[in-house]
Formats: C-alpha cells, sequence, structure tokens
C-alpha cells in the first residue's frame, strides 16, 4: 500500500511566472492557497472557483493554474490532505463489486497505515471535530470527490446512505484505531482488522 | 429513550459532611471531582481508588462516600458522562442475543437524540479527540464500564474485537450524524438509521 503522495510543495514546472496581474512571489503559493481555504469556507466547495481564488489572491488565474491544475487539486492542497480522494475512488471502483467493502477498508487503512499519512490524517480530524468551518470543508469536499462518484458507481436504492454509512464506519475504525487507541482495535493487525471490516461494509452496500 | 441523568450536582443526602479529616466545604465536591480527574488521568481507572482520591482532595475518604456510591459514579462525574454506562450496558443485554445489534443502535443514538445528552457528548468527543490524557482516561472507562461487559455475555472468540470494533461504528455514526452533519447521515430519521444499523452491527457480534 503505497498512498502516492499530491506532490505538496512543488509546483507543477519550475518555469518563471505567466502574464498576469501579478508575477509569482516567493510565497505566491502560500498565498493562494490561503485565499483558497477562505473560499471553501465561506463559499463552499462548490462555489469556489479558480477565477475567484485568483481574484482573492490578486493574481492571474492563469497563476493559479501554474500551481494547480484544478480545483480539486487546490482543494487537496489547501487541506493538506494525504492523498488524492480522486485516486482513492478510482482504486475503489476498480474491481469486482463483491469485493467492494474490502477494497474500501484496504485503500482507506492503507492511507493511516503509513506514518506520513497517518500524521497528516489526525491533524485533519482533530480540525474536522474541533471546528465548524473546516467540518463543513472536507464534509463538501469528500463528498464530491470520494463518497458521490462510489455512489453513482453503486447504483443501488439508497446508494448514497449506505456509502456515507461505510465511510462512518472508517471514520470510527481510524478514530478508535490511531487517534484513541483503543484496545483491541488499535494493535489488531492490519490483515484481521481488514478482514473483520470487509463483510461488514460489504453488507452496508450491496446486503 | 429517555437515558437516566446521573443526579449531577446533587450530594446523595443533604446532611452535612461526617467525621474527616475536613468536612464537605462549600466546593468539597468540586475538589474531590478534581482530585479524581487528576487520579484517573495520572494512574487511570483500575489503579484509581476512593481512599487514593480522598487523599489527593485532603478530605476523609467517607466524605467522598458522601458525595459518590463508589469509583465508576466518580468516573461518570468526573468526566461528565451525560448517561450512566452500567445502566447502558445493561439494558443492551437485556433481550434476545440476535436483537443486540439493534439495542446497541437504539440505546446509544438514544443518548445522542436528548438535547442535554447530545451537548454533554460533543463536548466528551471534542476532549478526546483533542486530549490524548481525555482519551486514555475515556477508553478505559468505557472499556470496564461497557465494553468488557458486553463482550464477556457475548461469549463468542473474539468477543472482544468484535463488540469494539461496533462501538468504533457508532463513534462514527455518532461524529458524522451530530458533530460534521455529514449528510444524508445527519438527515435520516433514526429508525431508518437504526434499521440500517441494526444487521451490520449484528453481523460483526454473531456473523
Amino acid at each position: 500500500m503505497t498512498p502516492s503522495a499530491t506532490g505538496r510543495g512543488a509546483a507543477k514546472s519550475a518555469g518563471n511566472g505567466r502574464a498576469g496581474r501579478r508575477p509569482g512571489g516567493p510565497d505566491t503559493r502560500g498565498e493562494i492557497l490561503r485565499a483558497a481555504r477562505k473560499s471553501f469556507a465561506d463559499k463552499g466547495f462548490t462555489a469556489t472557483s479558480i477565477r475567484g481564488v485568483a481574484r482573492e489572491a490578486g493574481v492571474d488565474a492563469a497563476l493559479v493554474h501554474h500551481y494547480f491544475d484544478s480545483k480539486d487539486e487546490l482543494f487537496i492542497e489547501a487541506m493538506a490532505i494525504p492523498v488524492d480522494p480522486r485516486q482513492i475512488a478510482a482504486r475503489i471502483l476498480d474491481g469486482p463489486r463483491e469485493q467492494l467493502g474490502r477494497r474500501i477498508a484496504t485503500v482507506f487503512l492503507g492511507v493511516w497505515e503509513s506514518a506520513d499519512g497517518q500524521q497528516r490524517m489526525k491533524a485533519i480530524f482533530r480540525s474536522v471535530v474541533t471546528s465548524d468551518e473546516v467540518a463543513r470543508i472536507m464534509r463538501e469536499g469528500i463528498t464530491q470527490m470520494i463518497i458521490a462518484p462510489v455512489s453513482r458507481a453503486l447504483d443501488v436504492p439508497d446508494a448514497h446512505l449506505r456509502v456515507s454509512l461505510v465511510a462512518t464506519h472508517l471514520i470510527g475504525v481510524a478514530l478508535a484505531r490511531y487517534l484513541v487507541e483503543l484496545e483491541p482495535v488499535a494493535s489488531t493487525d492490519l490483515a484481521t482488522l481488514i478482514d473483520r471490516l470487509a463483510p461488514v461494509l460489504q453488507h452496508h452496500l450491496t446486503g
């Protein structure tokens, strides 16, 4: 399990800032991320646009595109999410339907089992639980990038509720295993844990 | 669903402090709770004793017993838990084994559905996620008062892991529904939610 990093800290290319209202200064990338976080918080994920973030940061939209391929990527970087949720969704959907529960558990816990992923996921969890603003931003982004595509692919009645309940279980397991260290969940080996979760998550999805 | 309050704020009787190192002053109860929280944090639930808490608070053990029936009650009051976990365990275990999953979902969500219960549970959740100390105290107390008795009654291999996984699912549902307000889990009616959770939790326990 090697969650692909999203290349934080690296611009798309090493080239200079393109033509625009303002060339890329030393912390242009940081300013764009700050403007993006503000926009995601104030307007939500759907209503946020690259153009709006550029205006807020006082730079040209082309410069935002120089650093970030898309609004999705801007969100991932702004919230310091350790893996690309679109890749997570793709990996979950790649395989037989009757193994969905197992793949979801494997992919999700894989992110947490890496040291870097765990550290960043912990920070996100703590922010979500203590800040209504971060909670609002995260719930919209994750819904759009993971829960919605998996629900569409599932194609059963109440798919959205089913997939959301799977998400709640995984969130609870992560909280218990990595943050609260509730035993025996915290020290159970990963394979056993996935074996326990797979049929239960599958029941939520297709049972 | 009427979770029984644990009578916070009320002494066991209105009588004066009994004989002891120090009679009950105006905030004796508060001092005992502070000493209890310190002891639960420093020594854990198991190693904490009424006698030790009394010593820490500078009062006689009889005075602690005047306010709190037992160490369990001291824990419940010190951590501001909105319902008595021992009663929760008793209600979960009272009924047919094949309905365990449904009873657990009903009892647990019932606490959260009351306005007072929800407010206090939210405060506990936020503290658990942000403070390693509170996390340690809560995980030991809840393990001893709910997870352990339910696991013993279940009497299957890996009972403790099974019951703990049920707990993770409920924790995740509570987090999503009441703190993060993730849709559609947040607005699904309680009966539908319990119908979805019951067979899945049952699978964890006896599947």
